[in-house]
């Protein structure tokens, strides 16, 4: 708790336990050892992430694991050139995987009209996301360390290629997996008071999140220091990702993507 | 993973631990106990939530706590009358949020041009997922129970209005939360075999897919049996799923509905 929101004056959390302190402690890693992960790492990993919840069962996601070393440098190249997805001994690409379904109903001879819509697209997506952050959580519990890679939705249409998706499959982001280096210094990234984040009742945009939004912008200035980055602050460092079209790293076409890879998102 | 798979074969784990144990018997629970959430277990919850990874620490999420009965049901109402929501001690509606980014924007006179795309809430989906997820594994950990409610995207106006949502804020879905009824009948509920979700390098729609498809089909009407539904099976439902509009519960008009609540998805 402490360590997470940097204040000194956070209560002293009335309940722990060890899955507790795990998921506090989270933080992504870039940086691994030359160390190949433990076997059944990846068969527990996919077990968790297959336990977290799935709307209606519909299971619309599925996963890539690329551990070819050609193919995750051409990954790297597709998505910002991160060391990290070269480095990496094994790179999970989550998928929004619509064309199971598709492919049943063609098999059956069953009309799948709802398909089309940006309502299950977006099932996808969260049901990928809820699979990623259940294996997130297992493979921390076994001492890896994960970073996610949002870059993975730069080039949708080549990574598409790269890994063979049929239509209706988009690569909702990537996860670089590895034994972390205990030399580097991967802090806890602090995060906004829960004044901001958490709303009783309604939603509020008033004094209270004000403050937690300008603590933050204070702190991170701490956290960039330690971490050797530029102090610019929180509110500076998120407004200048946002600022437009020139820092999407051609994320702006994401909607012509998804359409040219079959999502009509009616 | 003998329950998750229902397969009397399923090769014993390499790998154990408690929070693997703790991830793998995840159940989705909609009957609860008539008792208060223990002192504290919101703050952890949130703490757990906040704790996710969010793309570039935007934390473009928040999520709105609704513990009064009169607004929880009729969030119930907008919600498909689901019971669980009336019952449970806590409802949460976890929130892509991109007006606390533009609220600075503003305020600083900065640029925010990124928001209107579909990216952004893209990604402040995927954000509202981590956290809600990172929130399930801990609470479950205190020993509550949960269920996801997607049916909170069945009127996303009214929901908006209700939760005195900003424009740019939308709620991507809910969540029950209580001490779980031990009576009632949660069963684990099985799911694909991974031949057909785990990849290797490339996308396969191929006979191992089709095969775990079959398996899953066969072993879901043992579990419909024992709770006491229709023995339809798995492909069955999931195809009746997305049959069509009629199926949809008005999701079929989220995009529009989206467009009213301020998000462009340019």
């Amino acid at each position: 708790m402490f360590e997470r929101y940097r204040r000194a004056d956070s209560p002293k959390p009335a309940i722990w336990n060890d899955t507790l302190d795990l998921l506090l402690a989270h933080r992504s890693h870039r940086n691994y050892l030359d160390q190949p992960l433990p076997p059944g790492a990846l068969e527990i990993i996919t077990a968790a992430a297959q336990s977290a919840s799935t709307s209606s069962n519909l299971q619309v996601w599925s996963v890539v694991a690329v551990e070819d070393e050609d193919r995750k440098n051409r990954l790297a190249d597709l998505a910002g050139g991160q060391q990290h997805i070269r480095d990496c001994k094994l790179l999970l690409i989550w998928l929004c995987d619509l064309a199971r379904l598709e492919n049943l109903g063609k098999e059956r001879g069953r009309d799948a009209a709802a398909l089309p819509y940006l309502e299950i697209f977006m099932t996808g997506v969260v049901d990928a996301a809820l699979a990623a952050q259940n294996a997130v959580v297992a493979l921390e519990s076994i001492g890896l360390g994960c970073c996610y890679i949002g870059a993975m939705r730069n080039k949708p249409e080549e990574v598409a290629k790269e890994l063979n998706l049929p239509p209706n499959v988009f690569a909702v982001f990537g996860m670089t997996i590895g034994v972390p280096d205990p030399a580097a210094n991967a802090g806890v990234k602090p995060r906004l008071g829960q004044a901001a984040v958490l709303h009783r009742e309604q939603y509020q945009w008033g004094d209270a999140q004000r403050e937690a939004v300008e603590t933050l912008d204070t702190v991170f200035k701490d956290f960039q220091k330690e971490q050797g980055l530029p102090e610019q602050g929180w509110i500076r460092q998120v407004l200048s990702r946002v600022r437009g079209t020139d820092a999407m790293s051609g994320r702006d076409r994401l909607r012509d993507a998804l359409k040219a890879l079959g999502f009509e998102l009616r």
